[in-house]
């Protein structure tokens, strides 16, 4: 089975994260990275990442995305790139363009149809034409406050309302998260900075809760969303931060769905500030259902990890984005993510293999020219294809699976040895999709050739 | 929307709960049910449910399951009958032969491969001949132990082991179950009782066990389940059943799966006991993933009930059954389960409506004979169809989705108005699926005609 070529978008911290997964699983091969930043362009990436290659072939950062976004050169390209649907707009139509799967880390992908649904529109109608798939996914929106509710959800049998939190830490992030979260500064200076918008914060909020809502069938009329200073009691400090009792540890965002009788349905509650435990506050997951009349209490202590859950969401979808149905995809339809330990590749195929019985009709493969044997007049890519022959016949073996060398004795009673395919026993005929730009050249002949109105 | 109708086949606690659950949902109708059980048939199942019928048809209930398991008149079988696949094998092929989706709560059938993979080929076999799915499902196997664990390592770049456990309490239960679950028993006859084969116990580890090693693409070399004596430290009573000192309070059950290098990958463990907060154990559902390093630790106290649980878990994945791709199908390649509030139905389609811009191709319907206006000498059936039409043309409106009513312009330039169907504007020609009872006549007439060896 021949491995899943990945192209990566981005080489930040997420990026990188993503790089050095797939470099560590079976099944994933990295088959280009494109950076915005041109000091990198040229570099090795396994040598980069300070990862052994192994007999890996090379792979040299670019910022010529046209040089590794191609169908020939890799199956899926995920996107580290932007927060916003808006912003990576582009990329992604860019990608399905060129007939290839994406996965977006981008939080306001996971569920695109909630604040840009005309964007959501375009990129499921051309990876509908060109029959790949686009995921959005990430621990949070993606996971913790959306999907694990949901899959909780449902061992219910009705649900009354939901509450959820996500309680971490901010001690181990840098300076630069300290001062974009208000980490130390006073309840005046927050103000002024939450009327600049210099406040940078969580994004997901209306994505995870358009995502519960949609899969439950819950009609919310309003979402809304509030940030408050978390003023912290002690002196705090961290690495990078430090927050002096009265100012701010960090800031606490929240979010209210409603239905149209006035009820929060779901509360959404994300505190993001520095040593938490200094004032006894446990980070961690934490959801509350309220259901037939008693609560389930769902914890996950400490909180599942931010950068990692991110990483391993992307490279664990995987998978699922190849064999999904065309189009734009989310968390609720496609299977569960898990964690893979084996081969990659070989997850595609959630069907398992059908397992014929000696007599059933089976088609079967057999190589009339294997490549080096083609004649020498045929185009160049031609030549690298074997020259392959389907035959249908009755399995003459007790049993067999896909790939299994069997004999089959055909309808005319010929014996055939060839190793079982899945090409489908009964044919299907089409002649190819509609394409919009025929339809438009046919107009434009007509005109030119018998002139009338157009239509 | 037509109500997704439902056929009942058992009428047990989780049968009745499933009944119960069934006519509180939008979107869900019950369409009949049967039983074993003589004194029940022919009683109207609201009425014997005590739930308030309103305007409802009455459902009368049955012992001949011929008379309901039609495809004119349910979608799924629900089946409450077995824990086992082959004591509920027959039921499901009777379903599928007769072209119906089936979802069952039998322990086994939540991982059918586990221990009856002859079976399962058989049952997938029918289901694709037939097009429809099949399901096993429940809260365990099926959620706690398996899919739970599953989800939370989507989280993890590399699992290194995964613990987890389910305490419950048996105190709510009867005496019947005191008396399976071997509850107060001393030790020797707890010995001579697991000789004997006469204590009950949980169905279902080899199921998770192989669910999750599948998900996680791992091979288990080995499977071991264990049963051992909860010996009470203290005198504990509850409704029905009483444990004195020393003497069990019930039984734990212990399953641990091995790598081919002998360490323990999987250990799952299921004690069952009366009262275990009296020893000062809290009632609970326990998941610890090691994974890179770090444990996550998951926790839902009280456990997840379950009855409401299964119940539950059976009734929420019944639209995404007869949305799945025909075959036998597991937690593992269908959507998400959650609880569904809205109408059950819709959530069949987990396709979003895509929405047509002006000047885009659309098939739209038109009614050229509606139910009444047939001639009539058309048969009775067709009668009871509308004459439909689906013309092609560019929508002249801003815009539109499926079941809108919009006006079309065709190639020919006639304009058409009708409502979008989801008709594919590119047709798709087939010869029907291979029939191999038809193979089969085709070799007997073949025989008959013209003699020679059988193929």
């Amino acid at each position: 089975m021949r491995d899943i070529r990945v192209a990566l978008w981005g080489l930040g911290a997420m990026g990188s994260g993503i790089a050095k997964m797939i470099a560590s699983k079976e099944g994933l091969a990295l088959s280009g990275v494109c950076v915005r930043r041109d000091h990198l362009v040229g570099q090795e990436v396994y040598a980069y990442l300070g990862i052994d290659r192994g007999d890996r072939d090379p792979v040299f950062i670019t910022n010529k995305i046209e040089d590794i976004v191609r169908r020939d050169l890799c199956d899926i390209v995920v996107l580290a790139t932007d927060s916003f649907v808006e912003t990576q707009f582009d990329k992604i139509m860019f990608c399905l363009e060129r007939g290839v799967h994406v996965l977006s880390i981008a939080e306001e992908m996971a569920w695109p149809w909630a604040q840009n649904e005309e964007l959501a529109d375009k990129i499921d109608a051309l990876a509908k034409m060109r029959g790949v798939s686009v995921l959005g996914t990430g621990i949070n929106p993606g996971f913790v406050l959306d999907y694990l509710i949901l899959a909780l959800s449902g061992t219910c049998e009705h649900v009354e309302s939901i509450s959820a939190a996500r309680v971490n830490d901010l001690a181990p992030f840098g300076k630069s998260v300290m001062v974009e979260q208000g980490v130390g500064i006073s309840i005046d200076e927050f103000k002024r900075r939450m009327e600049e918008g210099s406040l940078s914060g969580h994004v997901g909020f209306p994505e995870s809760m358009s995502m519960i809502a949609e899969g439950m069938g819950v009609a919310l009329a309003d979402i809304e969303e509030t940030r408050d200073p978390i003023i912290s009691n002690v002196d705090r400090k961290s690495a990078h931060g430090e927050a002096k009792k009265g100012n701010l540890a960090g800031i606490r965002q929240q979010s209210y769905g409603r239905l149209a009788n006035g009820k929060v349905f779901i509360h959404l509650d994300h505190p993001q500030q520095i040593c938490p435990e200094d004032e006894g506050v446990n980070t961690g997951d934490y959801v509350t259902i309220r259901a037939d009349g008693y609560d389930m209490n769902l914890s996950i202590v400490p909180e599942t990890p931010g950068g990692i859950g991110t990483i391993a969401m992307a490279v664990n979808m995987i998978p699922h984005v190849i064999g999904a149905k065309p189009g734009l995809r989310s968390m609720l339809d496609l299977p569960v993510p898990r964690c893979i330990l084996g081969n990659y590749a070989e997850q595609i195929h959630q069907e398992r293999d059908h397992r014929y019985r000696r007599g059933e009709l089976v088609s079967v493969e057999t190589v009339i020219l294997p490549v080096g044997e083609r004649a020498p007049q045929v185009p160049d890519d031609t030549k690298r294809t074997p020259l392959r022959a389907f035959t249908k016949g009755f399995l003459q073996e007790e049993s067999a699976t896909r790939g299994d060398l069997v004999t089959v004795r055909t309808m005319s009673d010929r014996l055939v040895t060839g190793t079982v395919s899945d090409l489908p026993i009964s044919p299907t005929h089409t002649f190819g999709h509609s394409v919009p730009e025929l339809t438009a050249v046919h107009r434009q002949v007509f005109e030119l050739m018998f002139g009338g109105e157009s239509k």
